[in-house]
């Protein structure tokens, strides 16, 4: 049996390294417990610049940020690289990849994946963007269309590498459009002189009336405006019938010949099985009371993006944001503490900081509670939180200075494709690598 | 037929971004040729710096440069994503993984790869660590394996994990075996309080006398000197017999546990099918004339680590380090222009810059012709140095900024597993990727 126990303290399992559980690790610094941390990578990672990562503008490793390193300092603190295969509540034991592991108290930070709503064609062929590999793998692709580009002699053979199809206009959608937009403005006809900036298209598509549905109108509209400026093609009321690989099919009869479609449609709730099937709710996120704590288990907590708070103020929980991760980890470590010692627990009140959402250079949207802006001043907002929020001073900087140097010459990103990404023969465990290399 | 050009213009094909490569591209800049650069890769790598990628304390990005980006003010450049499956010299044509190639003028700087000398088993096994890939994999390896040494109880059952082993005393091994040193001294136990600094054990062996056998005596001296006092077993005189992923064997009996064997012991050039046979030297090199060129092929020329200029001055060629390829490139470059111009060629005469090593914080060894220094000035110097050779404003400032933070907390480094790396069943081709990630 696994344990990092050394102590006679009680034992706290946090279940991933996102928002939520790094704050329940922090906020439990030099109390009487014993923290142990699972993830299935070594690393926290900084999802809102995913898509920077995916367009080449980022490396990786500046969005994300190890975890050992993160707590090194934190005496009761413990980290493996392991997956729970399975929860019982009733022994109070975790089956993982790397052994059982019993627990006094668990929280199941395991955040959300991307939700293909059952369409195993579109799982098979669209490309996820919600992990690191996804997003390494996702500009790739890009890249590798890029060059297949330049090897073909007409317009039309060119057409399914430059077309791209971004189904989903929430943030993800709209940075990711905006993103591929200024590259073909700024970058393909300087990298790729064979190719017209003409002969690429981004295609951003939605079935609701609006881009960034959560937000404001006002904000959905001039992000629509800056989108629509930039050259994308925003369709909206569309629904995605099928992808084939080769050609996506709309409800409408409408059809784009594309070997890039990018998937950011929904996500879903990554559940841990043995949690009680009756507090699960659609879009695979656990119910929980106003504590963060499943139905009839008094020691296990759900947060963040897997999770709902239900009761009459929120019928239907909270957005899948940071923030409300962030906020409901500082308060269930506060809470077990307070159960521990007999004293009562506060409930979750979400503090809604507001939302922002880049398009491009010098174009963002900010809905801050009553204040709502748009453009310059809201893209230097964005960048700011944004760089605030990374974790570590070297991942700061060296956003900073990637940000920087793309801004003067326009012609930022390393755009490196560091692996071939092939969509054949996936092998079982699609994280593991060739040892030898040619 | 794959070609790029588009004038009447003589087409000069270089196969190889290297840095021969680059300076034969940018030294027929303005000239009245076309330039086709293939690579199997779309970026430039600054192979000194590897190592660091592969101890995790900078970001493959930072060390490499797209190829793309680096010429696209360059009108007569065009690249392609090639692999070249085979030269025919009679009809100046290229095989190449896009189709054939007809050259008017061909450059071969393919450089070279690592030399298992036959032996299959230590092939298999053993981590190379020539591209960027390969640095990846090692770091995964090694991050891997300090993981799979928390688990274990007994520090007989860690050992394996926690033995590395260099093979191959050059630059290469003796800045690996300092790196590790440095994340056993001073990264270990901070990171991984489940182990101690004593656990972690680092070899370094070659069959030769000394290390940094090129360099001076007193370079030598002083960079062991350095390697012992930071904890690192030198075995110099040893010649290892076998490796077949849990003990290496050496001739004289020695054998060591470990799962970490890293061969950085020699080097082959990777000469492409169609290169007369007759041409081909010990370790693959190209023999050639004192202007690059392969004899009896008028258009044909080799530089760098796959080529060796043989005349009486040098019976052995020149040493395989990027000063050579650099200067080979920018004459081969020249040449070909006074050859088209029916111009004298000027031959070959190598300007040794002298050599550097580092082997840790504040350790450097340094032979800059007759002056020959060590310690403190010559890791500032060879610091400098590399800073000013990496291509690109944002690498120089990221790698800085990444030396900095790692010499102000002595905790550098990201050391994030980005992918799992698994020796067993190895795919087809060693570079792509599965489409999917969990």
């Amino acid at each position: 049996m696994e344990s990092s126990t050394q102590t006679k303290f009680p034992l706290v399992v946090i279940i991933g390294a996102g928002f939520g559980g790094l704050r329940v690790a922090k906020g439990l610094e030099d109390q009487p417990v014993d923290v142990l941390m699972l993830d299935k990578h070594n690393y926290h990672v900084f999802q809102p610049l995913l898509y920077q990562v995916a367009t080449g503008s980022l490396e990786a490793e500046s969005i994300a940020f190890s975890i050992r390193k993160n707590f090194s300092d934190q005496k009761n603190f413990r980290f493996r690289i392991a997956e729970v295969t399975g929860v019982d509540t009733e022994a109070q034991t975790l089956d993982t990849t790397i052994g059982d592991i019993k627990y006094d108290y668990l929280v199941i930070a395991t955040g959300s994946t991307t939700n293909f709503f059952g369409n195993k064609q579109i799982e098979k062929f669209a490309m996820p963007m919600k992990s690191i590999p996804e997003a390494l793998n996702l500009r790739y692709l890009i890249l590798q269309n890029l060059e297949s580009a330049v090897l073909e002699k007409s317009k039309e053979a060119r057409e399914p590498y430059l077309n791209f199809v971004l189904v989903g206009a929430g943030p993800t959608g709209v940075e990711l459009a905006g993103a591929l937009a200024e590259l073909r403005n700024h970058v393909l006809a300087r990298d790729y002189p064979e190719l017209k900036r003409e002969d690429m298209r981004v295609y951003l598509v939605d079935f609701l009336p609006k881009v960034l549905g959560p937000m404001s109108d006002e904000a959905s509209a001039k992000a629509k405006d800056f989108l629509v400026k930039m050259g994308v093609d925003v369709l909206l009321n569309v629904k995605v019938e099928s992808y084939d690989g080769e050609v996506i099919k709309f409800e409408d009869g409408r059809t784009i010949i594309t070997r890039n479609v990018i998937w950011s449609a929904g996500v879903m709730g990554v559940v841990p099985k043995g949690v009680p099937e009756t507090e699960i709710l659609r879009g695979n996120k656990i119910k929980t009371d106003n504590i963060s704590r499943i139905a009839g288990l008094d020691n296990v907590f759900a947060i963040g993006d897997v999770a709902a708070v239900i009761d009459e103020e929120t019928p239907k929980g909270h957005p899948g944001v940071a923030q409300v991760a962030i906020q409901q980890g500082d308060l269930v470590a506060k809470n077990i503490i307070n159960i521990m010692n007999g004293a009562p627990t506060k409930p979750f009140k979400y503090n809604d900081k507001g939302s922002l959402a880049t398009i491009g250079r010098n174009k963002a949207v900010a809905d801050l509670g009553k204040i709502k802006f748009q453009g310059f001043f809201a893209w230097l907002v964005w960048m700011f939180v944004h760089l605030i929020s990374l974790l570590g001073f070297r991942n700061k900087v060296v956003v900073f200075v990637n940000w920087i140097s793309s801004y003067v010459n326009n012609n930022g990103g390393t755009r490196l494709i560091l692996r071939r990404f092939v969509r054949e023969d996936v092998p079982k465990d699609a994280e593991n690598l060739p040892n030898t290399e040619s």
